[in-house]
């Protein structure tokens, strides 16, 4: 019944399939990735322009002998459209276009002036010498950037440069959170006898947060069938539900048989990992039901391991890197399950932090990184290289 | 004039000056850092929590060759007030308060249930044994997450299971961004002799938001003297005022001498870097003003450089990695100015991509790093380490 961590991320992956695109405002679309490949709409530079401040001239019939009679000017956001002879030059300033029939710009800091005229003292000047051609970066049709492309604000930039404002991007999945547990309080409130506060809707909305992603509801609901059972009906609207607690199968764990009884078929239930060995996934169409069990760090555990990279197949990203690290100390654990621990990373060391256990966040609020020690690993010793995936980003 | 890069971000750093502290709801807290140390208002767990299904009792009194009478059951969220003999045990589910006098509980796969009995078969059972004792996490009155912590997913869950709803925070600054330049155009719209699309304030725009920060304004203004000052003068109401374009000292560079006449400090202005050379900073009060030039990949180079490590010094937080990393191919270089290179990572490798020029934004689009090359650097072999600045987070 419980399958080993690789099981449960290869089933996940192939039951991932509900990847949709939508239009985005171009400024709205930091952190998507492109669903098609978006293709310049123009040349750029759009005119052949002067990289620097100095005087355009025409270099073939340039006498490199005599004077250039500078006849007018141009700056950026203007033209010059006057005609030129040879010996004639143009003041000119950077980003403005290269007056027709010019080719070539001297800086400033290389020309004698003498009144309306300038000697160009530049040994090495060659034609074309400071002047960015036309298309030299993008040519009007050329695919200038790539489906699945992450849209950093650099892209944005390069898109709105091209005159570009919309732009094709797969969208966001919708998520429902459900939370379960009779002995939940909001924070703000008081406790007593036997309750707690209820904070993993807290961190499921951070972590879809700093995702970029906004949940569509968050529900918190008693241990009881009906009550979930009506909550997971209303979820399934979504493309992806999240439940936590009563994910085991104690007499009060009653989220599996509810998806059961609400449709939901489930792909597995239990994993052999620590924390979070209750994690439940199941599907109804192509929406993804993942179900956690309530203590803290295993919904945070199991939320980066197999919730986030769940949502990368549907947005098109990659949200975390996961690295080899060398162990900063030695270790030991017991074989049969892997465990994810809390650890911090400095430069390519990492170290594991106290306080493992898995009702306990104190450690989890110091992380950068889970550790991932394989099933059947027993002692590590300092020096050895572990897995690590990265979670702050 | 020309200051190194060193110089130039020690100037920077001495004229930080402008953090403050404001308190957030809580779940509104990602991603700040704290501005004061938090204290957990309860002990966690509040109470002697189970951390299974099984059965509470006391060790003490207990007789290992008899039977346990159950006489009663806790669930999570319940308690469990009358009195218990030595001889008698509590079902118990995970979460749940251990009754009064009781402080043990053998899990549920570890007993033998006859009627109303148990006989408990597990020989390494201890007193104490899964039980997670009150304040095991948290005490009343610890300082549970210290001035400068970063507010992560986990970090906000942690507090919301103290039953905190607000937190204090460093401040966002307010920033505001003035692009100059006649030949600009929005994107949209088309575009004709001499202009070309506005694309920095996209840039900028979208850089802040990636680290959470929504510019208070954005004016595009051409190049005037009377229309660049009335827009420095609005826009030193905030923290920090960037604008772009004009930078240089030709002779439609007024951005300098605009904000000299708006009585801004000059501290310095133009640095020995590429792209970037023009960089101008100065402060009015403690309000941080950068001027950075017009081309695109100099305004994301000097804002990842300068800019992003001043707002850290507001609000508390190191946005950026700063790593060494191995030059994956031969690259040679002027001496004379730093350059800041549009580069790529893969592990700990780093690829200098093409088209570095600073009117390009192509190559910047796919970076995820710029790699810093010293002035006097001149070849650089594969293999070599070379300093890099990641760009995305």
């Amino acid at each position: 019944m419980m399958i080993p961590v690789s099981e449960a991320r290869k089933l996940i992956d192939e039951n991932c399939r509900g990847n949709r695109g939508e239009v985005l405002r171009l400024i709205d679309a930091l952190d998507t990735a492109l669903s098609a490949d978006v293709l310049s709409p123009i040349d750029t530079p759009p005119f052949h322009q002067s990289a620097v401040d100095g005087y355009a001239f025409a270099y073939a019939s340039w006498n490199k002998k005599a004077a250039l009679e500078v006849i007018g000017e141009v700056q950026a956001g203007n033209m010059y459209a006057q005609a030129i002879s040879a010996s004639q030059a143009i003041r000119i300033f950077t980003g403005a276009p290269v007056p027709q029939g010019l080719d070539t710009v001297v800086m400033q800091e290389k020309v004698e002036v003498k009144d309306n005229t300038i000697f160009i003292k530049d040994e090495l000047l060659v034609s074309g010498a400071n002047v960015r051609r036309q298309g030299s970066q993008t040519k009007t049709g050329d695919a200038v950037l790539k489906k699945g492309h992450r849209m950093t604000p650099a892209s944005i930039s390069f898109l709105a440069s091209l005159g570009i404002t919309e732009v094709p991007v797969f969208a966001q999945p919708h998520i429902r959170i459900i939370v379960t547990g009779k002995e939940l309080v909001p924070p703000g409130g008081s406790i007593s006898g036997g309750q707690i506060f209820e904070s993993n809707s807290f961190a499921l909305k951070t972590a879809l947060k700093a995702m970029g992603i906004s949940p569509v509801s968050v529900e918190v609901v008693e241990d009881d069938e009906a009550m979930i059972m009506d909550a997971i009906t209303r979820a399934l609207d979504s493309d992806i539900v999240i439940l936590t607690g009563g994910a085991s199968v104690g007499l009060y764990d009653l989220v599996p048989s509810s998806l059961a009884k609400c449709g939901v078929k489930e792909i597995f239930h239990k994993v052999k990992q620590k924390p979070g060995k209750p994690f439940y996934f199941g599907t109804y169409g192509d929406v993804l039901v993942f179900a956690l069990p309530g203590n803290p760090a295993a919904v945070l555990s199991c939320f980066y391991e197999y919730i986030t990279p769940a949502i990368g197949r549907f947005t098109g990203r990659q949200y975390q890197k996961r690295l080899k690290m060398i162990l900063a100390h030695d270790f030991q654990k017991k074989p049969g399950l892997t465990t994810f621990m809390k650890g911090k990373t400095k430069g390519n060391t990492v170290f594991i932090l106290d306080h493992q256990e898995s009702y306990l966040m104190n450690s989890f609020a110091h992380a950068d990184a889970l550790v991932e020690l394989e099933e059947e690993r027993e002692v590590i010793q300092k020096g050895d290289l572990v897995n690590v995936l990265m979670i702050l980003f």
